[in-house]
């Protein structure tokens, strides 16, 4: 107990008397064990061989971390779980890869994850203020009051020195929080949440971003300067003076999206609703226009047919990587290694991990391709394969949620390939992939990843307007596997996946609403409690 | 700032940040006031004259005790609502009369006074079992850790003695918190809710109740023994050793539908829900049996062909209500003026209070009914309004509440004496009805009760399986008035009651369900978001 515990009164008194209370060993391991065995019942996910086994350890440290529990105190998603101190517990963009897979099982966690950011919100907007900006600027790095507690100068071991860092320019972290909002409430119904914490959040989210944005007359675009993306190796163009990079694909595609779907949350709100929120944020109808404005008009950067990780990314040099790894052998903390050498990956077309294709981690095939149409691009199929293929081969994959961004994405688009990247993500903390960093806490983000890599990326589901979307992608090397959900209500709904098929089953629950389970080819099912369907699929 | 809030770091950090960062007076008074402007918005209550002006008081008070910002603090609803230190800031029942009116305007803080009766569930458990008893026991009073804190002594100011106070056998509080939840989720359809927190707290107190209850072989129904009702001025039955009286019928019909619907509600839960919990409370099949059996035959005691407020009621001898008012004047604290003449209400038929007609005011008619017929009882309109007449004429009002669940009764069975009530628990604080309580605090129940009263007692509104009910009973003296509700995810329904008929409007809000409208005589109306409807009423 501590004093900040709820329902009760002093700490020591408490302590004392759940001691005396409790009861035998016997008695307490029993309950220990129902307990546990409820949670790995809410989690169920049956994968067969290695991988299964893997992917329990992986569920474990999740649930270990993140149970309903947790849901009852003001706590964040720690970057190595409760496991090790490195990072000192701070909370990064990792619920980005957590909480769309708590959703399906633990939406009161969810929940209490989202509402640990709201309250927080405050100090974000103070942030934007401090730094010259409207809405709410969300820290890289942060803890208790959620101020920005990113490290302004790290160590490169393997020179000894002392380096500037200037990670906190990663304000992309604003975007990942309100896209765990919108999949939240997507994925529970919850209108609630969205149409209150949710929408506030969101709002200053996208305030932000269209205040950050800048008129650029020559290209007829706006550009958001100085800022870094995922890929941590790239902190400003070389030589620059001044840290940071521009228009961030991934950052500038992400903003756009969250700049529509406030739109979207705004127009749908209940009229005094919406009245409550313009008239505490004093949001102007000129304003909403900018939004709408900038949502279209992010400027993009493309180069070579591909898109470009920002802006210039392709005039820089191609790295020697076959050179390198002669040289040096592992070179995954490729930042490091040029370093020592006296040099900078700044200079180089190599990214520290998946950056540009976060985004076909983020958005199913359709709504990508729909937001680059809204932004007046047009990303076909062949595009998007260059673009897979262009940072497959400049990708040093120095961070574990590389490995599972890229199966993620291959599995799409070059599905032979997809499986080398999918184990790597599986093995990233029983190898130690990183060399040494899991002894310092495993890393719970690639873990919860992996999970949802099973529960989404290679079922394909996503949820929208109420309905189970499914457009499965099954790998030869993981092909038959099932698991259960909780959706909208619906507890233990089992999805299995088989070579030829879908199998979906859906617990008697008291009359409440079917399912409705869609597939790409147009066939929708309406799965009622007690039943269960079939749904033959064709062959890889 | 205290050490016990969220999102902080150090209490005197905080709050010198919080200071230093504030804008000037000008400024905060302006956000003070939208702040404010908007809750009054989302409690809109337009009641004519003199009533009104209290209703805003009273409103004042609610929203000044329970706002959006206490959802965010574990507390509960303190008796005397943040104005006073009677009653040492314990939690009573209060809650009662609290949250039917906060369901339909601040679910999220519904939810919340919910979810603190949730964190101390494990404490009532423990106090159940102290007792030999199974399930909940919630206590009468309490507060921090929700243990009880109800005093085994009180003064009578009037003979200057110390007196034993068995107000703790009260146990019907537990019932209380149950009916919260059922009306909490009827109202939002928060089924998330239900399922989780709100079944694990209404399957204990059904618990409790099952094990409380004794079969009586001769009888042939179940009893609950050494209770206290509502009604505190009997605690023991005349010249008895023991504290406590028989099959209060308050206690024992409250207790029945705290066991049907949970049965109900464990019928409708998903089922691996279900299963969940009742691996985790151990609950066999023969305990499902019993309660069933328990909530048809329960013991509810009839003298006269009205029914008893508890066994031996109507054996009690009549007291001389003219004769002490004669002597003494105001007797509503009958308890006092009897002790300090060696005497006891013990000995007489009569209540300080709503009891027997609390009955009334949690259940509609046809629910009532239907309540009493599953007991094996018929519950005739004459049947309760002889009921009704009868303790009227043998309550002495001796708390606040008495006057609302009377005014609420009587606008249903004897309108024109209705009004007198009404008035009487409007003008409980702003006249210090009870003489000299009201200093040491408002009485936060009963200013909550009558913004209920206009709410659902004049219009008769209950929601039932996602349906609008209205069945209003316009009194003469108030048949004019408007209020705005939340109601499942719309906000801002405008419900306008005249003496000619009903008028409902809904916002719009992005193409939510329409709500649907029932009026007794069979109308229904679906009222789409952006539209309202007329419904004439017949003449009073």
């Amino acid at each position: 107990h501590t004093s900040r515990d709820p329902a009760i009164s002093e700490p020591l008194a408490a302590a004392l008397d759940r001691v005396r209370r409790a009861p035998d060993a016997d008695a307490l391991l029993a309950s220990h064990r129902t307990a546990w065995g409820q949670l790995w019942r809410r989690a169920e996910l049956e994968v067969p061989d290695e991988a299964g086994r893997i992917l329990r350890l992986h569920l474990f440290h999740v649930l270990q971390t993140l149970s309903p529990h947790t849901a009852e105190l003001d706590v964040g998603v720690p970057a190595r779980g409760l496991h090790g101190e490195a990072y000192r517990g701070h909370v990064f963009w990792d619920e980005l890869f957590v909480l769309p897979y708590l959703n399906l099982h633990f939406p009161e966690v969810s929940r209490a994850l989202l509402t640990y950011r709201h309250r927080r919100l405050e100090r974000a907007r103070t942030a934007a203020r401090d730094a010259g900006c409207t809405g709410a600027m969300y820290p890289w790095q942060s803890g208790s009051d959620g101020r920005e507690e990113t490290q302004r100068l790290h160590l490169n071991p393997r020179s000894g020195r002392w380096l500037p860092d200037h990670s906190h320019l990663q304000h992309h972290v604003g975007s990942a929080i309100a896209y765990n909002v919108w999949q939240y409430c997507q994925a529970t119904g919850d209108s609630e949440f969205l149409h209150t914490k949710g929408a506030e959040t969101m709002l200053q989210i996208a305030r932000f971003w269209a205040g950050r944005a800048t008129f650029d007359p020559d290209l007829g675009r706006y550009r958001v300067r100085g800022v870094m993306g995922p890929d941590e190796y790239h902190d400003a163009y070389p030589d620059a003076v001044r840290p940071g990079l521009d228009d961030n694909a991934y950052t500038n595609v992400t903003a756009a999206w969250v700049l529509a779907r406030t739109l979207e949350l705004l127009r749908e709100l209940p009229e005094p609703r919406r009245l409550e929120l313009v008239e505490r944020t004093e949001l102007g109808q000129g304003e909403l226009e900018l939004w709408e404005d900038v949502s279209r008009r992010l400027h993009i950067p493309f180069h070579q047919g591909v898109i470009s990780q920002f802006e210039g990314f392709g005039d820089l040099a191609e790295l020697d990587w076959e050179g390198l790894r002669r040289r040096h052998g592992d070179i995954r903390r490729l930042d490091r290694v040029l370093e020592a050498d006296g040099d900078t990956p700044n200079r180089y077309q190599a990214s520290k991990q998946a950056d540009v294709l976060m985004l076909g981690y983020l958005f199913p095939p359709a709504e990508l391709k729909a937001l680059f149409a809204r932004l007046g691009h047009t990303l076909d199929d062949a595009g998007w394969e260059r673009t897979v293929d262009y940072y497959l081969r400049r990708t040093s994959h120095g961070s574990t949620l590389s490995g599972l961004v890229h199966g993620w994405v291959l599995a799409r688009v070059r599905r032979a390939e997809a499986w080398q990247f999918c184990q790597e993500a599986l093995e990233g903390d029983i190898a130690d992939l990183q060399g040494g960093t899991t002894g310092e806490g495993i890393h719970l983000g690639a873990m919860a990843g992996t999970l949802d890599l099973v529960q989404r990326g290679l079922t394909g589901l996503e949820i929208r307007d109420g309905a189970l979307r499914l457009a499965p992608v099954p790998l030869p090397e993981l092909s038959a596997y099932d698991f259960t959900l909780r959706y909208r209500g619906h507890w233990g709904v089992r999805v299995r996946m088989t070579p030829g098929g879908l199998h979906v089953a859906v617990p008697p629950d008291g009359g409440r609403e079917p399912i409705d389970v869609e597939l790409p080819d147009g066939r929708t099912v309406a799965v009622e409690p007690g039943t269960s369907c079939d749904l033959p699929l064709p062959g890889p």
